[in-house]
């Protein structure tokens, strides 16, 4: 926890933090809604999680974290969760091995949803009825808690579409879905436009008030040369051409371990897509549909969105540089209340959603003067050419909290801008995702960048 | 399917066999009870599958081995049932990956159980109304259909056995299991004594009325040297003694590649054993419990038996000494139905269980005269020093059912007498059992045999 | 070592086991005339072994169990040859692992030579001068290490030209090879015809005078059902319609396990075979030379040959029925001492080579009467039918040349016969080689049998 | 190749590269004068190369891109050295897998030789007697020629170290190398100053005359807030602590994913170090020799690096911070050139090698005002914090050579000032190399930062 987070939220009164925090909680719940009970348990690969899991692991952060130093004689739901949903803190004692989260058949998935009950009920009597010194104390523990569970709220259906990819009958996450979600929006794009930028220092990192992440401070200066930014995301209609130029088989275009990837997994195309009869289909939320050209490219690697960047004669921004770009822009694009689940094409104003108060929620390319670029915030995540390290002067809080972030600063890529998963309300200009460069299951996409 | 099995089978007339039927996949229901939604779904490991598959795959075996051949104009429940619950039969086209079964969530529990209701009604409806040379000419692989259920039930048992073994919470498949279930049963159980036999050539292998699988097949002589079999199975306590004389820190007593299983696999007891304050436990579907000593071992691979026998200056049974040893036996002992699911004591007479017709179902050790060794039939299943290879003249039948058994004949050894997970009327004396030789979550134990 | 072998071998007298140890410790040496000190490094792979250890392992097996035990005083060459040079003897200590034995720079190639010949001296001098009784102890397990010497020779050239075959540069092991080599020999072999063997009772195994295995012995009764075995080997002209037959992609003809190994490892030949500009070549010891549709194929694994037996509607013979169908045969045929290091067409009479005293050494299928197969011994080992399982009554030898044998046996099936890379003098018709059933580095190939 | 590259060495002149062509050949062969011709072959694992490789690829490297292009009508030394000795050139055609290079015992150690001999031959012909245009044009390529052949020369005894380690005989590289080698030396080493830094707007990266690699250019800006750095070497004596106080068993020290290599790799201690009974040693290029406090701690990896730095409540410099502090230093310190061949205490004076004419070579801390931090240059690759990504602005070079250092730009940690392998004429002040952060065969160590 920051000194920042510490300091702002503490301005947020008990009441409306209960609010808040029945709010994000039932959106979780909400999430889950379509799953059958079956869908809750499995774990497709080591990567994900089985959404049981993300359901008690986000309890067990307020368990632990809130009501165990909050609550005075606090007795836990049950003695073994505290191993079982415990994800990586080890400051905080052993935990079951990550590769076997999908062997728990038990506890069930109602014993799960009685563990978010009682979870909720004591956070609601503490906040309610707590000593106010203790509240004030771990507010920001609650707010972080907070932003930990919308993180597994997109966690939760990233890895969904993982594991129903897997089963050759392609079940929808939801029946219908398609119907309104995925259709509208013009049938083309236009060209891409660059927005330049010149040299200077800049000042990158959070330093406002409300909350953010610890890796996103402290906020600094650094020195950040002339480059353009393209004004949209590269779209599925622009990769087949990549793909059609060879873009798979040809090293010159690879980082070495990206070839290397390329060869071991066979990639021949973006995750999730198929070849059915002659027409490139993605399999979604909402099923398996034909690819549209004008829809943004996702569930791309770091190694995908850098040799495409490259073949385009481009690069991908560094985070500085979107960061830089980003300045002033509003929070709106298709996150996951436009309950598109898929990224949207350019112009299809139905699929924006606004986050905080600000300007109008209408696209900012058609705002005259703004020269702001495009699908900034939602959609995709834009890998940057970044790799994930600490700012200067960084500190990680002390505690357990401190392994949030901080010891995953290595063989990561940064990402930019939250997705069509992401609630809205979580996303900020100066947020830092990160995963390593092969990752192809999350909602990855590409933004391109140039030297002046 | 072998001539024997036709002509045999074709003896039973229509009704008592879909009674039959009737009861043997109702006995798949029964088991699976116990359950949560959650228990069907997951996959623990390769070799082991979800009961969910277990109870869809031996659905797909009566679909396509009976309906599809025997129905005009039958149409499978789903066109990809026939892709997703193959096992392994090529001849019928390309399967489902079988360490993939687990990520299957879809169908659901309860769609499985409407593909089961549908595949019994048209099996019903073509017993009572098909054509009488079609069931004529079907009633074999009905018969061989309703065998391989029962071989599914015991799979369903130890597949669920090893998937809660590997939950932290050490669940039960039963609540209460344990206080009729494992009790009872004298104290100590009497030294081993050795039953001799002569030099002779022997029949082996079925040459009987009634059902037999193909590889039981062709009933034919061989020259079985003098030997000497236990007259009982080894206790766990037995098997302490091994393990406190080091058995497993001294390679001159396993084979070599014995030697490397303990090694790489970190070998220290059999497989469910657990060391708690001291005291040796074990996991059983009863859920954790004492180590008995007077209880035969069980989960022992082919190697620890193997170990165990040389470290007893013994060594294991062949297969024709074993089924020279029981011949005229009663099949009588602990079985499934006792619902012990556990090995139980010699002498225990409650977890006694009648196969077929005959002798007096009290222990053979009793009858003045018999010299028929104890628990031959159920308890554990007995491994033995021969390699599964094929009888001489063995020819599997044609089609896909060819596939059953025939291919497998390499690399396994070669298991008699069925355990406690198995249904009484499944075994015979010359049933054949097979696994490779590090097995170790079968419900396996050891009997001694020596040279004369 | 067997009573049999320690009773046959006291008969031969000093002097002559010593110039008997010469004479196959220089021919090891000889073995490797052609070698550049770089050949003698290498371990292309796990199974096999480098040159030099080769020559180091043998001279131990001398110096561990003759020298140490003979000599008073002995003082190792080297003292942690010991260690570097155990191959499996868990009884005398631990030893490097087999993975690593390429790691091994040193002792150099000529630290090698020199410890050989120390042994050579000393052993010598134990010959000569030692003490009466201590000799005539340790007589047999010189003979052993004679022929334990006699299988490295073997195991040397093919592993070398496993070795050879991993080089892109393809080199032959020795220079112009082929110029008398691989050539002569008739362009056509006969069609197959079989030998009809009644049904019986036959003697198995061992039990004669001079040298052989503890695996082979004791010579015990096996009743033996009526069989047919092919008069010669199958060809690689008769393998090539296999495979255009569709060997390779038909699951319908293999074992399970050997259907998942062409997949895995990709088979599409035997190994070896590599097509070049439309035709079949096969990498030797003597280069890169075109497939002769005569000759017997080889370089199969169990599971090829298996297969090829199922589509040839035959099966692989049982070692009991080899080695009744050898009874009487004169050891006779393609060695190595022949120096063709391939095998040979049937008829090549210049590739014959005769062992011990005995019939005239023309093809045994020109004499009249004689109805025994030809291509009995030598060319290519014969995989039978059979695991590699204990003989009713086997008891390994006591110490650490128990585990010469003994330990290996499961999963492995028998060959039979030896091979072109063999020494005539190391054969008998009771010989068991064994291997797993993925094996295809040894110089094996196939024979057929029917049932009757 | 960067513009500055080729106008810098275009300065230089014929004859005078022809000799430092020569020099640096030599260089290699004398590198090898210990070897005995076994230590040539072997690849101890997948990241090192046999000797013998590295001979050949550094002459294939003039081969292929110096008198293929220069030389009218050249033909290869051998046609398929192209093909054996291509390292990761895609651009020049397909290659012999890395893992596999240890499997060519041919061409043997004499004819690599050869193959040098033929190609210097060739290349003084070239540059004697060549056309001046195409001289002019290639110049550069050999002086990116000679410096690759000088980073070949650090990875040979990097390599064979490694080699040489795996030997349970642990072979030193030398004989005596010890007597002079290690020995000498102040016997304690004063505590860590910090030399502090101010803020500023720096310039990073090459700018100047004379050779650099792409991967230093451009030079650049970028905003370096103010920092300290520790005036000398993290020693053995130090990381010793810190294993005492459990370096080794707290999570908390360390990355995520360093933490998961401690607990896979099993590490306890750096590389090379054994506990030989209760005192550590270290294998060295001159044998097994005790650890020594007052040394610099090497062959750790950046996981490691990174751990103590965080036990040390202080960090790793970033690489702009580790330039910023070497600006102005003199080359001077423990290179190859001292035959040292391992790290040497601070004050060591025997073991300083001066590089380009500069300051006095005395130990810089002796210089009154100086404040140069010691040991930057030579003993151990210092660990920086940056990860290995393009400067702002960086364009590889066109062609095969564009391969050399851009396409490795991810998941790898940059090292500042050579070590005691390095040749003293390879290193500068922007020289940056890289290697994954679990490498620990690399002569690497630490120096640690803090902020200000």
């Amino acid at each position: 926890m920051t000194a920042e987070t510490r300091r702002s939220s503490s301005a947020i009164t008990g009441p409306s933090l209960l609010d808040r925090y029945r709010e994000v909680r039932a959106r979780t719940e909400a999430l889950c809604g379509p799953l059958a009970i079956e869908d809750y348990v499995v774990q497709s690969m080591t990567d994900a999680s089985p959404a049981k899991w993300h359901l008690a692991h986000t309890s067990w952060f307020f368990e632990t974290f809130v009501l165990e130093q909050g609550e005075e004689d606090y007795r836990p739901f049950h003695p073994r969760y505290r191993y079982l949903f415990n994800s990586y803190y080890n400051t905080v004692g052993p935990m079951h091995e990550r590769p076997r989260r999908g062997l728990l058949t038990r506890p069930t998935v109602k014993e799960v949803y009685a563990y978010r009950e009682h979870v909720d009920r004591h956070l609601a009597a503490f906040l309610e009825r707590g000593h106010p010194e203790r509240i004030a104390e771990l507010h920001p523990v609650i707010v972080v808690g907070l932003h930990h569970e919308q993180q597994h709220q997109e966690l939760l259906l990233t890895d969904l579409k993982h594991l129903l990819s897997m089963n050759p009958l392609r079940p929808a996450y939801r029946a219908g879905g398609d119907a309104g979600a995925e259709r509208g929006g013009p049938a083309t794009v236009p060209a891409v436009d660059w927005i330049e930028h010149r040299e200077g220092l800049r000042e990158i990192g959070f330093g406002g008030k409300g909350f953010a992440y610890d890796n996103e401070t402290p906020r600094h200066r650094e020195f950040v040369p002339a480059f353009r930014l393209a004004d949209r995301l590269v779209t599925a209609g622009e990769y087949l051409e990549f793909m059609a130029d060879g873009g798979y088989d040809r090293p010159d275009l690879w980082l070495s371990d990206g070839w290397a990837a390329v060869r071991e997994e066979g990639w021949r195309a973006p995750l999730y897509w198929e070849r059915v009869e002659g027409t490139w289909r993605r399999f979604t939320l909402n099923g398996l549909r034909p690819v549209r050209p004008g829809e943004p490219v996702c569930h791309v690697s770091h190694y995908e969105a850098d040799a495409y960047a490259r073949w385009a004669e481009a690069r991908l921004p560094t985070e500085a540089e979107w960061e830089t770009a980003a300045e002033g822009a509003p929070i709106l694009g298709n996150f996951v209340e436009s309950e598109r689940l898929h990224p949207a094409p350019l112009g299809d104003r139905k699929a924006v959603v606004a986050g905080a108060p600000g300007p109008d929620p209408a696209d900012p390319r058609d705002r005259p003067g703004a020269r702001l670029p495009a699908q900034l915030f939602g959609d995709v995540w834009e890998w940057t050419g970044s790799p994930y390290s600490p700012y200067p002067g960084y500190r990680p809080p002390a505690g357990a909290l401190g392994e949030y972030n901080g010891k995953f600063m290595i063989n990561q890529m940064v990402l930019r801008g939250g997705s069509c998963f992401t609630p809205v309300s979580h996303i900020r200009a100066t947020y830092r995702n990160f995963f390593p460069p092969r990752t192809r299951w999350q909602m990855a996409g590409i933004r391109l960048a140039q030297d002046v």
